[in-house]
């Protein structure tokens, strides 16, 4: 039995609301239990200067917490001068991944940014940004249709992630925070639609795991994320 | 007639949702508008180094926006290493003002940090953040009395927060973005519920304002203040 | 009697240097009482990012204190790798108030840039680079007048500025730095020759002020200025 | 075939030459292909904020490449003030993976701090630091116990990286630049002498992978590793 | 005959003037022809961590250029973050030289500190500034040395700074900036009352030169600090 | 009798290793006794801004000392934002030396940036890195003679740098790092194949060197330099 009740591959409750923004060109905000993220997705006509001339877009992504987000208080990374090296790792998971499943050769001098702000932390944020920002990266692909910008979808397939790991010898889906900070091993894990993997992140703080583990943390993730795909699906529709 | 049909010393709808977060010490959503500001404040057992062996607390104030909050994207002021002399100017103005009516001999030793996070901005974000603080700070005050950290509520006054304008020779109250964007002149006021000042900012950006113009916002102001000074005491009663 | 024997509407004596620097289109050194800066003005053909393709000119102000203008040192601002909130704020104020009196469509592509920096403060050092920037600046359009850079002269109106305050319930002109430091209401007030408001600021650290105090500090402020207004006019003849 | 003439499951030449630095308490030079890194180990007596007053040690990481490792000339990170986000993400790599086989128990107000500089890149840079940073974390620790600074030997097992990756639907074991350059999917696997997972990072920039493919590639990283663990050995013998 | 009609061995009128300002414990104006620096000497009770528990002050010096001072407008240093290689050499040579004639041991616990800030640049302003800390040092060394903070005096001897060049074959004394714009070799020396050496930077941008060279512009500088001695000797008496 | 055995007019061994790193257009391995430092020349298409559209190419030099350089732990200069005075003042130091033998205006349009990174530091690392640094540039603008990238070279003389000093009254060549730890006077003098000065930088800590001591000192550093100026042209040859 877990901290909250829940057996252990049973995701936290996910919500998530379209349109929380009103001038993004896509902005969700997702619920994932008491994780709360705005997720919003900026389209600029720019590329960073090793794109000039390609016929490449660019899609990259931001990460944030609100100062309110966590038990005490976070500071501000903008009074260090510089994102942490948490935040810059999180920063590349997210735009990596998305990069993934997103052909930028349709949307050649744009730049999709996507930024993600949590409001509240309880575990898991990184792969909440991921699945919400999947969204709204969508809601703009489907907007650029419209107005013309764009001939097709650059989208090749449906995204989302979620964390696993294991405690005590126990493969656990989605992590909430005090789970999170007791675990052996944790593991971040996006897959597509159609059940391949895009990243894996399997990191065992002290502690090492072993490929019957592995195999048990990657079915689990396999189960969240189709969950999560449906209600991506039932968002976007 | 107003570009959103009020009448020239009529409020937006203004809503104050009470413990918007978990951990923070006093949390609030405010909402003016479309103007939406999440306000928080942490107490920490820490001053600054210029009151170290002194009897007095601390109360400083830190502002930000969300890259999806304005009508475009706004660039995250970690990505400059600084925040904007804007920011600077903002984060120093609700500081000043809560500590205006705030007894800091009451908390030695600690510090009430106020964090105002723009969600989405419609104007007014700064008169916004500061009636949105005064609640969370006093939520927070209260949660201090009710631990037994402090003897007595430190504060003396509730205060709120108004902007006002001329535009084309008529003055008008609570300005939202469009009207601001093309104001004559712009002006923030800081009221007690007594009805005294507090801080008056008024800046006639390629302007300038006679003494009746100022006479006339100031008479604008205390009645949108009195307004959100009845929608704190709900809120808080 | 005030602390340096002035009376309550009394200046501290003013005296304006023209041409204290070869080298900027405009320069001045001004001194109020003990409080001396040195302000420039340079012309560069270059106007910000926003201003890239429009009609308008740009005119900004940096202000900075030197380390042996205080009583104890003054760490450089450069140490920290950035300006302070009070620097950031003080520049905006100066800038802000300079481009209200200037017609910047008389000065396409240009930038005119103001420095305010301060060789040693008795207090006012805010209204004492407002007002002698004014005078820089009116130098170096005249310069630009006379080179036929630009075709007349963009300055529409005189401006000056003086702080005033409450202490101990009077109303006090022109404070220096011991009362400064005392004092209960704070307020700068920038006003054109014509006596229209350009800025009015006026901040109670731990206080507030009734509207009959704010009357008697802008009547106090409309003298000093005016006589400020007559000095400028005289240095510039 | 390979680029440089190996077999899909074979590693390039690996040296690794120990003492490479006169003062460091552990360095050596690791070489795998043209790859050539400095790896060194200080010890200082410190310990971050987080674990003053606990029983705790510390080892963090750092890494960095010089100008002349590259292709083209690397800029120096202290010129744009500031590590990037691929230099935080691999030093964080290369800490949390020395952790997981450090007791920190063992040199509590200790930190050891390891530097990885890569004076020639050819791939795998972070994975070759992560293996020659576990020598001279090895050699430091010797040391203090022959100098009698702990009681016993805080590593639990030995530890070693390598890349993998799928290049046109192949498994390859040990990515050089031009491989890592065209490869469909990017993995580095840490693993310990026993054959446990420490940390899986396995990136599809553009693609993803089935279950079967990381498998290939979880075997290959086996091999590699456990190849390079007998190279340690040899060196620390 | 030189730009400015002197004799090759003639220094530019050199003033040097006292209490410059009302409160750093010593401060001149220092003019050497054009150039005009401000030099302040400020003691503070703290020393840098290096010398914390040792029985030595410290000294250390601080120099930077108003945005008015050169031909065209100077950036500020702080919008840069950082002070320039050039700032930082010239505060590294302003230190060393009055460390070099300054017995630290006779103020343990006491730093002093030098500023150096030029109004008005037309060449030496490094050695101006060196040249009138001096003074501004001594000065405060006295007034330590009144309300006895210091038992006797830490200085050693007097030292005093001036550049020479070498132009079109010719030795000259104290380059104005439009010879030093031109100069073939540029050498700055500090030398002591006594005739000996503190420092000596001799610099050939894009040339060489002989030893004959370098002894006929020692000799020249010989003369030109000597006669800045007795200029300082005088100002202190 | 020096620390080290030598006679005090003698140098330590020096060895320079030719093509060290694989991409540089110029690159050595330097070994001045246990100082050693990898020197590369870099060639890019660029000029900085103040030489657009000029005739002339630019030439600039960048250092850094490896955090296992020294006797402790060095901190990395990124982690602070920005560079030491001291690494400002050897930067400008080794690029002002070498510009004065390199006619710039035979590769306009192009830059040459070294790199000078001490591997391991025991004194004299900045003659070093000027001497190993000119060996750089010379192997770089051959390649570019043989590329015809440019038609004639560009290097008017050989230049070596070296280091000397007045120990306890006598005149000591090439300073290890104790020697150079307890050193009265310490001086750098780059000097080219004709005997020439380039550049003098003589400074003495807490002490003052006569006209003989000076010349006894440039005479070794004649000794010294003429030495290392062979041994370049070996490794060129």
């Amino acid at each position: 039995m877990r901290i909250d009740g829940r057996d252990h591959d049973e995701m936290r409750p996910v919500k998530i609301t379209k349109n929380y923004l009103k001038s993004p060109e896509g902005s969700v905000l997702i619920e994932v239990g008491d994780t709360r993220v705005i997720c919003t997705a900026h389209v600029e006509e720019k590329v960073p200067m090793f794109l000039k001339d390609t016929a490449q877009g660019w899609l990259t992504a931001e990460y944030s917490m609100l100062p309110g987000a966590g038990n005490t208080r976070i500071n501000r990374e903008v009074s260090r001068g510089k994102v942490s090296g948490r935040t810059a790792e999180i920063q590349r998971f997210i735009g990596r991944s998305l990069r993934s499943v997103v052909d930028r050769s349709c949307f050649p001098r744009m730049t999709i940014t996507v930024d993600c702000d949590v409001i509240q932390a309880d575990g898991g944020t990184r792969t909440a940004s991921l699945t919400g920002a999947y969204v709204a990266v969508e809601m703009a692909l489907q907007k650029m249709l419209r107005e013309k910008k764009i001939k097709r979808n650059p989208c090749t397939e449906m995204i989302a992630a979620v964390s696993v790991g294991i405690l005590k010898g126990s493969a656990l889906l989605d992590l909430c925070y005090k789970e999170d900070f007791n675990i052996d091993v944790d593991m971040n894990v996006v897959m597509t639609a159609s059940g391949s993997f895009v990243e894996i992140q399997g990191t065992a703080e002290g502690n090492s795991y072993t490929k019957e583990e592995l195999d048990k943390m990657l079915e689990l993730s396999r189960k969240g994320i189709m969950e999560l795909i449906a209600i991506q699906e039932e968002c976007l529709r």
